[in-house]
């Protein structure tokens, strides 16, 4: 960050719409007064890290390098960990160590890692029932007011940091699968199976996405490409396979939420 | 825009609650990091442009000239259709030409207007299904960052934009005919009725609203001037006329919704 | 203020998801274009001014001194009274005087109050049913902008002010009853006996929370000292008495709500 650009914070959390959000950016603003603040979402699952974890790497690569992006979905507060700061690809990501970053984790290329751990950085008073503003925020606030990571935790190494709780998808020959890793507001169901993942399973034979009840072999580019009320496949705006229904949601027609198994099977002709 | 302000994006979507907003505001400050972004809502009904276009309308005018108005509102994203520029009465707009500009392009007495082509100015790689992150952010932070729309586009006739689905109020001697444009969040029914058509129509003769089943002759200037839960109409806000209960809701009292037909009758003395 | 630093100008309103929190915004970037906008909340109900009061204080404190609280909860929306300014321990409240601040006077040490009377420092045309953006926008803009409160109205005795709707804890030797102010997004319940109140009045004797048909004994300091499911109470990020439950919603299940009247009780040993 140069001296003139106003650092960016990003949020994300699971604290739903009240007046929490607000009290962590005016502890932002305290600090750092300077800093622009986005929220990501605050509409999330609570306690619901996986998920949670997916939509912040999917997101936060929109942001320019050296964004920060503060990320609160912690059903452990209270109990004795302190934060964790990770800088992935020049992005930096500041919340508990819980596997909420694991996803960033798994998808970039340079990492470190850090532990808060002086108590000088966090507030003077911490609620036991409210880290994101009393020990995530002012780390947040300091390293957007430029203090370098280093000089406010000790490096650890990421092979120890907790992974996501979302396994990694499973490949045969005949099959591959995931999961359904998030819902949008739409209903369009999102999974793990990136499209690279799926080229190199299978390259391009034939293959049916297995979901709930249903075989979905209608694959699309749009929403245009198939009737109203259709069940589909494509991949979507993060690059995965998502499941959806053309001006429907494929979450309320299928029953299904995030957590259920997607499993994509080779198509023998004949 | 003068060099020393920071440009204000404003944002209109109806991508609800999740973190698609958050990826188009990272494009538009990742081009351009000055951009001042301000929401005007998200909670639009999904793909349903013409309210949508008197939201903007009546928003949008509040926020000072030479702010850029990014709208979203697009049911036919993934169709070959490019980014439109409106210019307005000193704002500009960015988004599908597809009638959501069109109670803007009503109202605004200069107006210009500019269709991208060049792909240099869209992202590299463009999702199908998310032309908002993709297509019309990059465009608008351009915009922002003080590039001129004639050398983002071509200019284009307004003749030839599609107007807004909303059809103009029909007027005879003895009846006004409009619509519900817009419910609020108190459930307060805004029509396409303005005061000065009211006005012009019948001067100060005595008429009533028919709204679904409803007669309405109670004309308030404020919430105070009826009791609680008595059904009204007065000209509002936004300076048309709105069907309201006071303290209640009057979209639940009705049973009525955006799109239903509002007829203005004279009343004969007698 | 600085002449460097950007003004921040926060919102707290009920005004719920649609535009009209957009509309205010349009109106302070318009009339002073370097603040900057936070969001408190606006998801409060309708007309509910002490709960909303109980909000404000407990997250404004967290902001900057010299930060512009803008409040707009106000059933008397239309009627005959004028923009109040407050000056609290260094932060500025600007909103209708209908109790509202009640809760910041209480707690404050320093405190000035204006009335402003001159339609010069309003809009032009002000709309009977939207004040937030015609009446306190205006204000809170030009005092974001520099204006002394003393120069916007006239010096009011803060005794003058309407209180805050809900009543002060009342305290015997064997009872200290106060009431359920804020349940937050995820159902627990804020009581508006702090942590001080309490101890001064039973210093280290037993005592249990009653509330709706529960008595309660189980006193934990995180989330993470009782089981899941199980009732509790605790001295919350407020630092205020709340009433919870491990992972759920207390709200829902004690089926009360804000207003309900929650009373402490000495525990007689045997």
């Amino acid at each position: 960050m140069t001296g003139r650009e106003r650092p960016i914070v990003t949020l994300l959390t699971d604290f739903g719409e009240g007046s929490y959000v607000a009290s962590v950016k005016g502890v932002l603003l305290s600090i750092t007064r300077s800093i622009q603040i986005v929220d990501i979402t605050h509409s999330l699952m609570m306690g619901d890290v996986g998920p949670a974890g997916y939509v912040l790497s999917n997101t936060s690569r929109y942001f320019p390098p050296g964004t920060i992006h503060l990320a609160v979905v912690d059903p452990g507060v209270g109990m004795d960990r302190l934060p964790l700061i990770v800088r992935a690809d020049g992005h930096y990501y500041v919340g508990p160590d819980n596997g909420l970053f694991g996803d960033v984790l798994r998808t970039a290329v340079e990492v470190n890692a850090f532990h808060v751990r002086e108590e000088k950085w966090l507030a003077e008073r911490i609620s036991p029932t409210f880290h994101g503003r009393d020990l995530f925020a002012p780390v947040a606030a300091r390293l957007a007011g430029g203090v370098d990571p280093g000089d406010l935790g000790d490096e650890i190494a990421t092979a120890d940091l907790i992974p996501s709780p979302i396994p990694t998808p499973i490949r045969t020959r005949d099959e591959l699968t995931g999961q359904v890793v998030w819902a949008d507001s739409f209903g369009n169901l999102m999974t793990n199976l990136t499209q690279g993942m799926v080229e190199e399973w299978c390259g391009d034979d034939p293959y049916q996405v297995v979901l709930g009840w249903e075989r979905i072999r209608n694959r699309i580019r749009t929403f245009q490409d198939t009737s109203k009320g259709n069940l589909a496949f494509l991949f979507g705006s993060w690059n995965t396979l998502e499941v959806v229904v053309s001006e429907g949601s494929a979450a309320t027609r299928l029953g299904v939420s995030i957590g259920e198994p997607v499993r994509l099977e080779r198509v023998v002709a004949g």
